[in-house]
């Protein structure tokens, strides 16, 4: 369902327990920037009227999860801060072809990878977690994430045959898989 | 209310009945580029727990009133496209100082003198236009860009005190008629 092609490791688990803080201020800083990248595609993509109508409901939903994690980073007395970004964005990023259409399937599968590695990630915490509200906070974002995968990868066959782009699907979750199994020292959703 | 220096003059309302589908197609890019400032705005300062929760709701109206305008052409059977902005918006982010907290003030008065321009603008457009079915749109979009104007300029005052966040309005109107006196060749809504 997720396309993924490798699972979270017991490291990165480690990672969130000690610096279980970071890792939250760090998520609020990905719902932000997930809103900003559906925007950014409705700029790019205006005349695809479907992933216009979709990522207008993907901007909405980001900007409350974002809203969600400020106030549970409230309740727990965190403030919130910027913070340097795991490398994770940025390696996906680059892998981004440059012509069109290639450049929007490459633009959504990568959005989507994003969204099936956060599910994943928080299908593990809301098992693993030892505290109770953050078990229950990632238990309701789970299914959201998963359903804007879907979302996305629907959107990539807009440009370009379907078989085109489960194979592209397929290459880039080898690169994700590659570059979450490097890991990054600093504690984040992504590391 | 509106804070604004001036009034719109025949000369814009004459390149807005010579040049409609113009103007409608940059309304759309307008609606477009409100959503991204309030959402930028959110990521520069989201300590600001009022002004998270206002642009918020502010980039989900706009998003909703670029979907209406996008509809809107539909109808007319405009094809959206990309099109050289007027520019206004460019010369006015000119104005805003760099150093903080007086930036915050100049970013959130400057989005404000934006939406009361388009209020005014849009309640000649309600008035004066020959076709109904435009009169109607825009007096439907008239009480929310007034309204948006009240709140770009009360989160202001989170960043200096009210004299000052009048005096500056005051500077930046000024500014602003200036621009809008000059005008732009090409027919837009800030033209």
């Amino acid at each position: 369902m997720l396309h993924l092609k490798s699972e979270s490791s017991q490291r990165w688990l480690d990672q969130v327990e000690k610096h279980t803080d970071l890792v939250l201020i760090d998520h609020a800083h990905c719902e932000k920037k997930a809103a900003g990248t559906a925007l950014n595609l409705i700029f790019a993509y205006v005349e695809d009227e479907e992933l216009c109508r979709e990522m207008t409901s993907i901007v909405n939903e980001e900007l409350e999860h974002f809203h969600m994690v400020l106030e549970l980073l409230k309740r727990r007395g965190v403030k919130f801060r910027r913070l340097k970004p795991s490398n994770y964005g940025n390696q996906l990023h680059e892998l981004i072809r440059n012509q069109e259409p290639q450049r929007a399937v490459d633009r959504l599968l990568i959005a989507g990878l994003i969204e099936a590695r956060s599910c994943e990630r928080f299908g593990l915490l809301r098992k693993h977690l030892p505290d109770a509200e953050l078990r229950d906070f990632y238990d309701s974002l789970f299914e959201s994430e998963a359903r804007h995968h879907a979302v996305y990868v629907r959107l990539a066959k807009h440009y370009a045959p379907e078989s085109e782009v489960m194979a592209r699907l397929d290459e880039l979750a080898a690169a994700e898989a590659a570059i979450i199994a490097a890991g990054d020292e600093n504690a984040r959703v992504h590391s």
